[in-house]
């Protein structure tokens, strides 16, 4: 059911689910999220808030805005790595800036590369609505992982 | 749509969410969290790891822990607070120490505040399985808001 | 004993004290830390790493890291504030990349601006080499203050 | 210059360090922060907060709780190692919750383990007064590294 990433380095991967040809992740299709731009060291995810992200409060659940950074933090860290090679979260932090609603519709969260080690690796994200205004931003710690089970992020 | 607090203390109003008297928020539905213990500064989500909530890899997605922490992380901070008042999320650190998948199957997110000032609050949450096994952990920073239009989280 | 901001906004302050018109603060000065840039938005502090700033591990504590950082993310913040108003630290995240010691020398800590609310304020940071190679980043969340004994930071 | 940790585990060389078989760390040394409890898992270290930890505020520099977090928070990891093995810092994360003054006097930071796998490891820590006041708290995340140079923390 879950995509194969062997034989494939993480751009290319990225590059074909862009293209429709892997099922997009389910958690990724149940909150309408999605990969859009992949290139060395850089993604760009999108997503319409709609009032199925809603927490009690009248805004998105913070966890929309953290999904959405976990997906973009961690592809870009693996658009660098080779077939066989992966990166996995180890810890994520998010920062809400303003609530999103709505109203703001469709959402990009464009992460990039910070750091690339041997064993770890860190990133960045932002998430803006179609003028550039700023909503959640984060940063993320990966480390690396030996491919198993045939199975790949995002 | 969404519940109105107006009048409940925090605490009262979680209790009615947990009596089913309140439609639970449409993020918790969509994700099948649920809030299930509350009482002054702790509380109790829990959650089955199922196949929707899967990336990629074979594991539940990062957002699914992220999701659940920032639930139960905001609402044990609001369990102190009364009619009127309410605290809003700045900022949400997840470590993702297990692999969450199916076979985990039902987990706990217990949360409990850390510290809660004038204007800021911090709280510590956990998410483990049915025999205290530990898959994550998290941390956050929140700041009183003003109930605005009638509706409040979680 | 430590230098006063009355009447200055905080970008006329940090101007003076490049300019050696203030001491620098006590914990700078020990660590040997000094703000050498400072603009709207964004500032630079730089420091020589020694034997003094070393844990038992023979390279720089993350103390050092951590220091510079939470200086540079606080005062980039302030370079926007009016006299009278101020932005203090609610949490501080620091990411170790690589280690920092004596043969590393001279390292530039530079920090922007990423989110200023009417409450609440996000910076970003990064302490980097000569040659611009990273040894650490970081992210803070501030928290808008009334001024009060006439001190302020960093 | 450092103390070798070389033939002792983690919990015999802190325990040697408390009864002052060992020079403390030039950085500790510099700031006042001494060990003074290891037991396994769990750290106890102790400071004074003086003028020379001040930022320009008149409150100690924020760098002050995040050195004795680091501290805490990876020596109670290596609590757990035995020779020859050590988990070094990836990311510290750092509340402030209330300003640390000379008034406050002597505070201590307990951290404790959250997490200890093959290759990573977390924990936690509260900085408190003598009467148990709450100033500052934190998280780490750590990695496994392999003794070098015969150099080790804290």
């Amino acid at each position: 059911m879950t995509p194969i990433r062997h034989g494939l380095s993480g751009l290319e991967y990225f590059k074909k689910m862009i293209a429709g040809e892997f099922e997009p992740p389910p958690m990724l299709a149940l909150l309408g999220m999605k990969l859009v731009e992949a290139e060395e060291g850089r993604v760009v995810f999108t997503a319409t808030v709609e009032e199925k992200h809603y927490n009690g409060m009248g805004v998105a659940h913070g966890g929309f805005a953290a999904t959405l950074l976990d997906s973009s933090l961690g592809c870009c860290i693996n658009t660098l790595m080779p077939a066989g090679k992966r990166f996995t979260t180890l810890e994520l932090k998010v920062n809400l800036t303003r609530p999103l609603t709505k109203e703001v519709g469709l959402v990009r969260c464009e992460a990039t590369v910070v750091h690339v080690g041997g064993r770890t690796a860190t990133s960045e994200g932002r998430i803006v609505d179609s003028r550039g205004k700023l909503y959640a931003h984060g940063t993320t710690t990966c480390i690396i992982v030996e491919e198993r089970r045939g199975k790949l992020e995002p």
